[in-house]
Formats: C-alpha cells, structure tokens, sequence
C-alpha cells in the first residue's frame, strides 16, 4: 500500500515532476530532488508557469518552506 | 454521537471529498486522503475552483497547512 | 453573573449562530459546535456573507485559527 | 498617578468605549469588557465605522489579538 | 555619551513626541509615555498623518508591538 | 581579510550611510548607528527614497527588525 | 556525488552568482558571499531585475532570510 501522509507525498516526489505553488500567486514546475522539515524544497530544470503556460526558465532552484502554498506531483 | 472538535472533523473527513480554502483566495476541491498536527492535508483528485465552478484539474495535492484558512467537507 | 473573558465568549457561544471574519475579508455565519485552544472553531450550516446577504452556503467547516479576525455571536 | 504602561491602557479601560483598529484596515468601537495576555479583546455595542462614521452594528465580538493594530480610549 | 542602541532610542523618546509608522502604511505621531519588550507602544495627544498633514486625532492610543515597522523621534 | 557572513555586514555598516529596504516597498538611506540580534536597526540622518529621490527627511529612526526585508551600504 | 539537500545547494552556490526572490516580487542578483541557518543571505556586487533585465545597481546586500522566497544559481 502507498503511504499517502503529507510527508509521504514529499518522498513519493523525489526524483518526479512537481508544481510548488507560492505565496503571491507564483506557479513553479520542476524535478524535485531534496527537501526538508521545514519543507524547503529544491528543484531542478524549474520554469515558473504562468496560466499553465512555462513563463521563464529557472534552472535549480530552493523554494524556502515559508513561502509554499502546495506541491502537486505533475 | 458524533464528535465536532476541530480534528474531529478532519478525521470524518478521511476519504471523502473536501473544499479547502488558501490564503489569497483559491479554494481546491478533492478527496481528503491524510492530514496531520500542522493541518498539513493530502487530496487526491483535486480540482481548482472559481466561482464554485472547476477551473483546472490538479491531481494529487499537498496543501501546507500555514496556508489553509478553512476545509469543508464537500 | 455571565463571564466576558475571552474564551468565556467562545464558550457561551457553543450551539449558537456566530459571524467569524476571516483574514482576507470573507465572513461566514453558522452554528458554533465547537472551538480549540487556537481558535479553531466548527460551525455548521455554514453561510458565506457578502455585505450583510447569503453569498453561498457552505454546511460544516472547520475555520483555521490562525485565520481568524473576530467571532461574534449572530 | 495614573500607570501609562501598554498593559495598564488596557486595564485602565475596561468598561470604557474603544476604537480597535484591525489589519487590512476595519475599526470598530464598543464597550471593552475584557482582554488576556493576547491582546484578545471583547467589546459589547459594538459597531464597525468606515471614515469615522458608523457602517453597521455588531453586538458583541471577540476580537483576536492577532489581528489587532491598535486599542484607543475613545 | 548618548547610547543609541535600538531600545535606547525608545527610552530616551519616552515623553518625547515621536512618529510611529505600521504596517498597512498608517504613521501615528504622539507622545510617548511608554513601551515594552514587544515594541507596544502607548502614545498621547496622538494624531494620524496622511503625507505629513493631521488627518484625525486619536488621543491615547495602544498601538501594537507586531504591527510596528519604525519609530522615529518627531 | 573583511569578514562577510551576515552579521558582519550589519557591523562592517556601523557608522556609514545603508539603505534599508521595508516591507510594503518603502526604503529608508541613513547612518546606521546600531543594530541587534532581531535585525532592529537604528538610523541617524535618515531619508525616505522613491525611485532613487530623496522624499522626505526623517532623522534619527528605529526601524523595526520584523519589518526589514533588506539592508544595503550605500 | 553532488549533494542536493537545500543547504547543500546554498552551500555549493558560495562565490557563484544567484537570483533571490523575495517577498513583494522583487528579484535580486549577485555573487553570494555567505548565509547562516536562518537564510539570512549576503549578496555582491547585485543588482535588482524587472522582468529579467536589470532595473538598478545595488552592490553588497544582506537579504534578512524572513523574506526570501526562492534562491536559484543564475
């Protein structure tokens, strides 16, 4: 069965897609390869979206935990 | 009888569809699969809403639990 | 001699209609059943009010403390 | 001599009218007839004003310290 | 000597007029006749600013630590 | 060798000119004449800046630790 | 193995340049010189961008950590 807490979801996403939605209404989408508890999350081949749409290439980026709204498996 | 205590009602909610509102203003809609002490909650086919009606899909969703303003059992 | 401190407020509200404004600027009206030491509360038949009239209904909810603004007994 | 310390405002005007000013901006005057620690703050009578001026009556209302920027004797 | 570390700024203000800015953008500016460890603050013959001019007078006011962004002696 | 972690910053400031930036956009240029472990800074001849200009004079200001987002020599 | 943790990807990011987004949108890049646990960040040589082309020169700055949202190798 697959554990399906919150931070459960968080280790099924190593490795996989996902969309981090921000605090201030930023959409970015990326591979997720690290995070911690204070869910601080990297990321790497990151674009930030905007209406579903890749706005602009980000790279490898560190999303800090405070500013996270969700994280979606893309 | 059934119990209405604040984490009362996320555990009733366990496995049944949910509204849950975010700061800033969106509300999501999805099925209520975990949650834990930080009101960190888990959906799984979850739909942005606007205006009640859906706006986009979103599949399997980790909400942080800083974010939330309220949950609904749908 | 009623108390006014303020969780004796809470308190004398279980089982009544209460108005809990919302950060953001949303209000929404309904039966208090139950509230935590955060001010999490419970309210069910749950309204949401725009400007004094029913903008939609929304039954059971479970408001985030960290949420809240102010309560006031309908 | 009259305390002027933060707390002893408080104090000094419980039974009194106050204007609490709230973020994002709302003001409402009324009897206070209590507080705590938190700064929560009961007020009976009391009444939302938009430019000095009464919007809408109130009742009574908790209002959470969190989300208070100011207290004034009125 | 002076001392001019950040709380020595608020003591030798004390009975001094200052200008008090929150955040939300309102300035404040009364006498000050005391403070605390959380940066409340009370003021006398207090006046709300609006682009240096007197908008409305306020009298005693309480204003609280959090929503303080600046204190500047007047 | 100039040390620069964080801290060392505010002390390598001490006693020259910082622009320190604030939340809500307003930026504050004067001497900075001491700081705390809470980011509280205090400024001595210090100006309000738009777009570069000076706007207003403000002299000797606390600024709140909470409220800085950043702190730049100038 | 490069690691990937989030304090791996500051730590590898020393002396290379980054963009830090912060709170309220504005994006800043420059050389990163140091950070400690709190996020607190100083930058070199930096500059503020808008819509990714440089808006204005702002040098050495410390970014208090509070408002970072997101730290990408440029």
């Amino acid at each position: 069965m697959t554990e399906k807490r919150p931070f459960d979801i968080l280790n099924a996403a190593l490795n996989n897609n996902v969309v981090v939605g921000l605090k201030g209404g930023r959409d970015i989408r990326g591979l997720m390869v690290s995070y911690d508890v204070h869910m601080n999350i990297v990321l790497e081949k990151a674009e930030e979206l905007a209406n579903g749409e890749v706005k602009r290439g980000i790279g490898t980026v560190l999303l800090r935990g405070d500013s996270v709204v969700y994280i979606s498996p893309a």
